[in-house]
């Protein structure tokens, strides 16, 4: 969640050097940076530094970050029209650059490495809206206005996020995460017509025996739905109780979270409590990966963040 | 939900000649948009036109309302100092322009006229964080960092909040709404530990025989608590399925929901056919009001509001 990012001086020392877009398409870079956090925190796998949105940038999407301000895309995708524009060729080829990071990391890390994407409706979302969004009207407009050209784009975006996993499989990845970090936006039976069908289509074609994690925020209302989808693991943000979500998601899947990445702000007294919270609800079945329910925010302390990974590796050694 | 707002042609012509602040504190006006709300949608309850934000004012909170960014409060309590520093007086006892707003628009109207208020986690969540938040980082800090400051502000909060409720019941308010729109963003022990008891406070104090809707967005997580905090009707975003979100509150609690206001985008057919999934859904108990899970978006045609609310007549009457 966010490893390597503006809350760690390592990471600002890499980035003072060059823009947002281009560390992420430097191999030596990109790999630094994955390999540092690790080294700093002290956790148990790593993820690769990558941008969720670099898979789309090949899709003619013109994408700009600015600081502060996330990610613009310059030219939207919002009509059938627009949809039927976008340009044939390989997507997943075109990003070299990070099965070049993932083999590089790869070689240098000794705990496992997870590679990672936006799920096909996270994407579809920034494509759509040009950026960031609090109502996703233009998604929406889309999706219910239009659900063919809507599947199209889903299913463009579905091609190009499975072979962009499968690269990152083949360059060395263990285990691969999909980001749905927006899908909590849609009522159930929205998600259950416009996203299933695809999630199932991306988990069903991923390289057999990588395990997949399909994580998303504000899915409470999703997870029987979400389990659907096939893959091994459902990671949940805080704003579900880990123990009631497991129930609901099925103890066949392994479960990742869910503590609230705002607790690294509070004292550490605070910090252990809410740990040993999350461990205690994850205790009674077989499967419970210890992580944080969203990404860690900038203006988090590096050492709360290492303070927690020695608490969870104290506290569920016991 | 924002049934008076500016997508709606009738609201922006007397918004025109006022600000929004200066609108919501002239009684005729606000019982204005109120009614015509009414006469022009068909709905068979008219909401109060006034901002959730209105009761924090008194309180010595400096607020403005800036075009399309939302409100900015240029004071914000973020320390026990803060919190130690707000002034006694009856927040209540000097937003006298609701309560005649109410009167006014209760003398006018035909159909029911509900109260609202923010509950007390939002109106904390504007007043630490100065305006909206993706991440809510300064209240979780002091919620987390000085709990005893924490509950004093949700004290001060609540005793407005309770005052400001009955002062417009006494005025006429046939229901009241307590507006937490913003507490999906908080884990379920959070909730429990941080909120709830002041709910509790809130709700157990509101004039006898009067129903108290408890609406929330992001609460998919958190039904079972909000459960706990009383009233008679809970409201339900569009993120959760009515029919399950309605087993976990319980069915001796009536259910306001859950359209999302984004399908009032689409084509009419599919505003239809999900309308019918909703009506369908509340279709097997006592209690179902129909509504959208949250405001209505700017851009949204008045056309398909009406048609909604007589497709909801049409297809509730059969």
């Amino acid at each position: 969640m966010r490893q390597a990012g503006r809350y760690m001086p390592e990471y600002r020392a890499v980035r003072a050097r060059r823009g947002f877009l281009e560390l992420c398409k430097d191999p030596d870079a990109a790999a630094e940076v994955t390999v540092r956090a690790v080294e700093r925190l002290g956790v148990d796998a790593a993820i690769i530094f990558a941008d969720i949105l670099l898979i789309v940038e090949p899709m003619g999407v013109q994408l700009e970050f600015s600081e502060g301000d996330g990610p613009v895309l310059h030219n939207p995708v919002r009509t059938p029209a627009d949809v039927a524009r976008l340009p044939d060729g390989d997507a997943a080829a075109a990003v070299g650059f990070v099965y070049e990071a993932v083999r590089k990391a790869r070689a240098a890390l000794k705990v496992p490495l997870i590679g990672f994407s936006g799920a096909p409706f996270t994407l579809a979302s920034y494509v759509v809206e040009g950026g960031g969004s609090r109502t996703y009207a233009h998604t929406k407009t889309l999706m219910y206005g239009d659900p063919e050209a809507w599947h199209a784009l889903m299913r463009r975006l579905s091609t190009a996020v499975i072979g962009y996993l499968n690269g990152q499989i083949a360059a060395g990845a263990h285990a691969v995460q999909l980001f749905d970090s927006w899908v909590g936006c849609l009522a159930p039976d929205d998600y259950e017509r416009f996203v299933l069908p695809h999630m199932r289509t991306v988990i069903s074609a991923i390289t057999p025996g990588v395990p997949v994690i399909h994580f998303g925020t504000g899915t409470a209302g999703l997870l029987e739905l979400m389990r659907q989808a096939g893959g091994q693991v459902i990671g949940l943000d805080w704003r579900v109780d880990l123990a009631a979500g497991w129930q609901r998601v099925g103890y066949d899947f392994a479960i990742q979270g869910n503590l609230d990445p705002l607790v690294l702000l509070a004292p550490r007294d605070e910090i252990r409590a809410q740990a040993a919270r999350v461990l205690d609800r994850g205790r009674d079945h077989r499967g419970h990966i210890f992580n944080l329910g969203h990404g860690i925010v900038p203006q988090t302390p590096v050492d709360h963040v290492v303070a927690l990974v020695d608490m969870v590796h104290e506290m569920s050694s016991r």
